[in-house]
């Protein structure tokens, strides 16, 4: 069973992966034993695995409540932390509680923001449903809700106490979240690794059939990837920023189009093939890998065309993302295949250009 | 012109104590030079010293912007934090922006709660304008906002840039106001320092005249005090509690009767009465001693009895206090004056005996 570890000091934490983790009593007995745990999961997660966790959590000496939020990215808002604060209020949790997130990207980022505030902070597990989850939000301690004006730009930086990832419960995922999740395995390739690139241009066909040793290995290799830049740079004061590969673009799609409508995932593989048009036309990237980008999203089944938003509203958005500093536009490149840099020399007519080609 | 500095290693900082401070652009520009400074005051304040802070800002070379609250406790809700927010989005702040606090306890706790989740952490400057805020609030780098279950429920640990507390602005303070400053200086004499102690009983007078060297070695000793405690533990896993010195009763209060009805300061006037008559009841405090803590508390003008809740209401919110582990009530008592010790072991029938003889 692939263990990873996210090296950060008294702030580090492992990452579980494999088949049937999520009833392991042992996994969680470290973290629970003793405590009192609130389960936060929501209306779809909750009927297919909280009666698992809550028995592998008493098993493991934790006595446990649940807390089921609606599903879905409108989930990331302040009403819905507030239910969360207040069912461990009502209970009386105190600074010694510890919050497990059963569920996906959505589940992970609320719970973990409740963990981050809820008395000015606890401790907290991912437990991660979703193959997006299990391979990018679970790991490296990114919480938030959402606000009007932008996705995530209420949040904090808190790191789990562990990470379990349960590949098997990935076989109950509607098939589109699988390719959301995809677009995350695939950005980890592109921004980060060459050599997984073209593994997993191998392996795709065997992805999307769910094979359990695939999966296995493309969260694990994931995870491998994302815990060395997040150990290197825990607050994104650098480097960490080339893991928002296509998220630039995929922000402003899903914030145009209402959260939800868009899943994360599939605004981000619009958003690769965006980001590495610029790239193409910054001169960095070669448009035969280019090509390589475009065919590893559309075989993923992905969107490679942006909403029809207009370009002005695409260059508004973009300017308030967090990666903007002082106003100006910067953008996760790839200068090759395997490797991504963040840039703040990209020309607006540039940015143009390729939201012309790119809208549909 | 005193300097204290919390020594936290990459999160330490100065604080800078005198009067005529708020104008002194030196000050602000090694944090402020170059960036981007939205001010969060609130509409009594605003009107004061806002235009002073501008102009120290701008001379320091930064840009800025301000928001405006509502004036009062009431402030620490979701909606008003949502209002700063949603000012940064507007004015399309990044991470390299700043915000700065310039107000009492209220304004620092919410801006500095702002700093902390605004695009997952941006730094913050503390400009406290209250006795409160300069000699408690504005070091240490609690934030909160409140829950209707209880006070500071949503919050984190953010430490400020610096903290800049010009003694002068004090001379605008309403009388109610400095009464209830001069409750937190009490605390940290009772729960700290013996010396300081004997130096309040003999200065009261001059310090509720404002007579300004006096408000001046009053603020610097409580920094003092504080940062050390801070130092030894950022983020009150142990020692840091003793600065709760008369909250446990004081947060009863303030939420019982809704945030604003009893000002902070006079909550815990009448809190630490509370934790110096029970503390006599565990045997640990002399009766001489319990006087002199009822002597001061009724000269700093602050209430002495608790408002007629019912002992069972007391208890209730007392379990639900951060400081109780396990629903566990914990207090914060004396065993002599200037020697405050977090405790577990109270028995129930004591904590109602004592609020059965303070309750008006």
């Amino acid at each position: 069973m692939p263990l990873v570890r996210v090296e950060l000091g008294v702030r580090g934490y492992p990452i579980h992966i494999g088949a049937g983790l999520l009833d392991r009593a042992a996994l969680y007995a470290p973290h629970a034993a003793g405590r009192r745990v609130a389960i936060v999961t929501n209306t779809v997660v909750g009927p297919l695995y909280l009666a698992r966790l809550e028995r592998a959590l008493a098993a493991a000496g934790a006595s446990t409540m649940a807390v089921s939020v609606e599903d879905g990215e409108r989930a990331k808002r302040w009403e819905v932390l507030d239910q969360v604060v207040d069912a461990l209020l009502a209970h009386r949790f105190g600074r010694d509680a510890l919050i497990a997130a059963l569920g996906g990207g959505v589940v992970g980022d609320l719970a973990g923001f409740a963990a981050a505030v809820y008395q000015r902070g606890i401790a907290f597990l991912q437990v991660p449903t979703t193959l997006l989850a299990q391979v990018d939000a679970s790991v490296g301690g990114k919480t938030a809700i959402n606000h009007a004006r932008g996705k995530n730009m209420i949040g904090a930086f808190h790191q789990p106490q562990a990470v379990i990832a349960d590949v098997s419960v990935l076989a109950t995922l509607p098939e589109r979240e699988l390719r959301a999740g995809i677009a995350e395995v695939i950005k980890h390739a592109l921004a980060l690794d060459a050599e997984f690139t073209a593994w997993l241009e191998a392996h795709l066909g065997r992805l999307l059939a769910r094979e359990p040793e695939v999966l296995e290995y493309a969260v694990a290799r994931c995870c491998e990837l994302k815990a060395r830049v997040v150990a290197e740079d825990e607050r994104e004061a650098g480097v960490r920023a080339v893991l928002n590969f296509g998220h630039t673009f995929g922000h402003a799609i899903e914030t145009a189009t209402g959260y939800g409508a868009w899943l994360h995932g599939e605004a981000v593989g619009a958003g690769m093939v965006a980001a590495a048009e610029l790239s193409v036309r910054m001169g960095a990237l070669a448009p035969a890998d280019c090509a390589r980008v475009r065919s590893l999203v559309a075989r993923a089944g992905l969107p490679l065309a942006l909403p029809a938003l207009g370009v002005a509203r695409y260059l508004e958005l973009m300017q308030v993302d967090k990666k903007a500093g002082g106003g100006r536009m910067r953008f996760v490149l790839l200068d090759r295949i395997g490797q991504a840099r963040l840039r703040d020399d990209v020309p607006e007519p540039l940015v143009r250009e390729t939201l012309a080609a790119l809208v549909r």
